[in-house]
């Protein structure tokens, strides 16, 4: 509470930041962060609740009525916009629509706009604010219109001007930087006639994959791309903060997926939620589990003739869960990040194996002497070190070849492919370990 | 091939864009490679090299002469001439001191420079081209001497002019955006006096952890930072690419720590590294997978008497390792996004507990009445009830408290966290079992 009051009296309203205050108010407890969210300037409301991690939200819009939260939302970016919307939609439906309907028309207008895409298309990471210009223009023109809108507020972090036609068709991408060495008593057509090609715009389409344009910016180094519909009409902007933000998410579901874990679920307030999305893999888990149960218990006689084997098959299953945890979690990442591409498959399944192959010679010896040793049995040694080398070099191979087959038909490498991993690596583990047992020893 | 001379042809040399050559080259095969890689135009052969994975690193270079590769680096921004060195130092270190001896002597002392700072220090992911002016100096004549520069294509992809001191200390940063509205004719003080606090820099330490800088970046939404040594003195800039590069990275890392894998040794060419690294985090495991083992053994008897018990133990052990996981997973990558502080922790370990305890009582029942049904001993689906609401429970709090600890300890959160939790999980599954089982049963 004082930290943030001490904040708020020492900056005046146009250095403070979004990001410090939420900061300030996350290191505070429930009751202390009612009074100060309050203490909020009113323009900022929108920024601080986005800028708090998610389940902040509904501490902050409750503290707000109708009213003050259409005002917050007015002040954001078009994205913020919809996302704010969404995220109380989420909390308070009513009071969305309470909030949505004091909004002005054009507000109203963009944020149905956004609406309409789906979360994985670029449309709905997109700012509908863009600094446009016509191919006849005069700079100075350009520069004192842009100067005006930087003063009205309805322009920020803008590092291009985009040339379009009568139609707002994206014709060229001006950067600032290019901007400012034309000659501004000429036309925009005269200035970038010479060299027409440096211009053209690198643009994503609305309607394409977000995943494909957050690789165009680490390709190409960008920090905006101009966003166009299936017209080439120019509709938005997604700029490098948004990538940010979709780089973290993307890599987040990822290992979530792995783990079996919804990462929509875990964001939300609601632990009932995140439980029933966690049970559903726990259940499948569990199938996986008993058809593993299911192999040992053929060898049930084998088991009761030496006990030693109920001792030590724990350790063959564990092992080659982990090596294929290691050989997945690689391959299911560099197939994300585009690492391994489809001609590589061969070269990868390779790699794993032999990688595999390699640690499971290394352990078969070692837990080969381990299992002599301890049950002065030295065929039990060989048993289990040969389940080991077979569990090990299986391991590898489904290691690589799930997330590789998973990618082929057309579904995220990540989902699902630990659960079918580690029943490979039981059953084999375990089938393996007391059928070897079985003939060799008894 | 006929793909690479098709792009080569079709576009003049400024158009052409090292990412799509090295797309291009990334389809080919071997031997194609090597004749490919020789019609890449020498100025973008640095470029390309980088934009490609690292384990088609060597196969550049082999195919160009330490002039040639000189010429190579003495095209690259200041910190890509170092990435480029440093893996020319992995590949091949005779070559990497030639090629270091044929570069001019300003390039020698950026690439020293760059190469004092730690890979988790901001200075070493910076570039050392920056635009700066002095705060005397007439907008206009900073502009021109930024058509120059321009020309002399020295500065590429700038976004802000950085205003400093005799001492080259920085002042104000200006954004080509604010640059642009400026009054031309007078000097940059006149022009930013009326607001000097909103051109007050926010910048980073060139020897502060990067993790840190990446946060700035992502909270206060920048594209670009500039870097100041101790004194104060402009010593280069971090932008968007980087950031995009090292998000990727961390996750990458993070992801690979919880799978016991090495990201560095898998980015390596060299299979007898990964090998080596991935035994390492193998052999601990194989270390608590006996210790789970030396549980099992205190109960052999209990497991002659009955063998369903050695038929049934996997699944406990197996559903506490899958829940465990979850939370484990959900902590550790929360902790790194900053949605957990330290004051969070309570809240944190209740959530996990919570949830894992009503999976826990959930799947108590579902397995319970399995295992009556199966082996028609009621008070079998008792005892695995009764371990795995333990099992879970246990799951759920070192799931949650095993980061949160290693966080407090200053020690990656996702290094190591998996074999502990699993180990916890092995060894509470089967001693709870087991243990409830001897006592109830027999």
């Amino acid at each position: 509470m004082k930290e943030l009051n001490k904040y708020l009296q020492s900056h005046s309203s146009s250095e403070m930041h979004p990001a410090e205050i939420a900061k300030i108010l996350k290191g505070l407890n429930d009751k202390d962060f009612s009074e100060a969210i309050k203490l909020v300037p009113k323009d900022l409301v929108g920024d601080v609740a986005l800028a708090l991690p998610d389940r902040y939200f509904d501490d902050v819009v409750e503290n707000f009525n109708a009213e003050e939260l259409s005002h917050a939302v007015s002040e954001l970016e078009s994205d913020d916009q919809l996302e704010f919307m969404q995220e109380l939609e989420d909390v308070d439906e009513d009071k969305a629509s309470e909030v949505f309907h004091k909004l002005d028309a054009e507000d109203k207008h963009e944020i149905a706009k956004l609406k309409k895409y789906d979360e994985d298309q670029a449309g709905a990471y997109m700012q509908l604010e863009v600094f446009t210009a016509k191919e006849d223009e005069i700079v100075q023109d350009v520069i004192k219109r842009f100067a005006r809108l930087r003063k009205e507020n309805e322009l920020e972090n803008v590092q291009n001007l985009f040339i379009v036609d009568s139609n707002n068709r994206l014709l060229y991408t001006v950067g600032l930087d290019d901007l400012l060495i034309f000659d501004f008593s000429k036309t925009i057509k005269e200035n970038i006639e010479q060299s027409e090609e440096s211009f053209e715009p690198k643009s994503a389409r609305d309607t394409e994959d977000i995943k494909e344009v957050v690789n165009y910016f680490k390709e190409y180094d960008l920090s905006v791309m101009p966003v166009v519909n299936d017209e080439g009409i120019l509709v938005g902007r997604i700029t490098s903060d948004d990538i940010y933000d979709i780089i973290n998410e993307h890599a987040t579901e990822q290992m979530y997926n792995l783990a079996g874990v919804d990462d929509e679920a875990e964001e939300d307030e609601d632990v009932l939620k995140a439980t029933k999305k966690r049970a559903t893999w726990l259940g499948i888990n569990l199938l996986t589990a008993i058809a593993a149960s299911l192999v040992i218990g053929l060898f049930s006689e084998t088991i009761n003739s030496m006990v030693a084997l109920a001792v030590l098959m724990p350790i063959v299953a564990s092992m080659g869960g982990n090596a294929g945890t290691q050989s997945l979690t690689v391959v299911v990442r560099q197939l994300a990040l585009g690492e391994i591409s489809q001609t590589d498959a061969f070269r990868t399944i390779k790699k794993e194996v032999v990688i595999s192959l390699m640690n499971g010679l290394l352990f078969a010896v070692v837990m080969g002497i381990i299992a002599w040793l301890w049950f002065h049995i030295p065929m039990l040694g060989v048993v289990i070190g040969l389940s080991m080398i077979i569990n090990l070099l299986m391991a590898g191979f489904f290691g690589a070849m799930i997330p590789l087959l998973l990618k082929i038909l057309g579904i995220d490498p990540a989902i699902g492919s630990t659960v079918i991993l580690t029943t490979v690596t039981d059953v084999v583990g375990f089938f393996s370990f007391l059928a070897l047992a079985k003939y060799i020893l008894l």
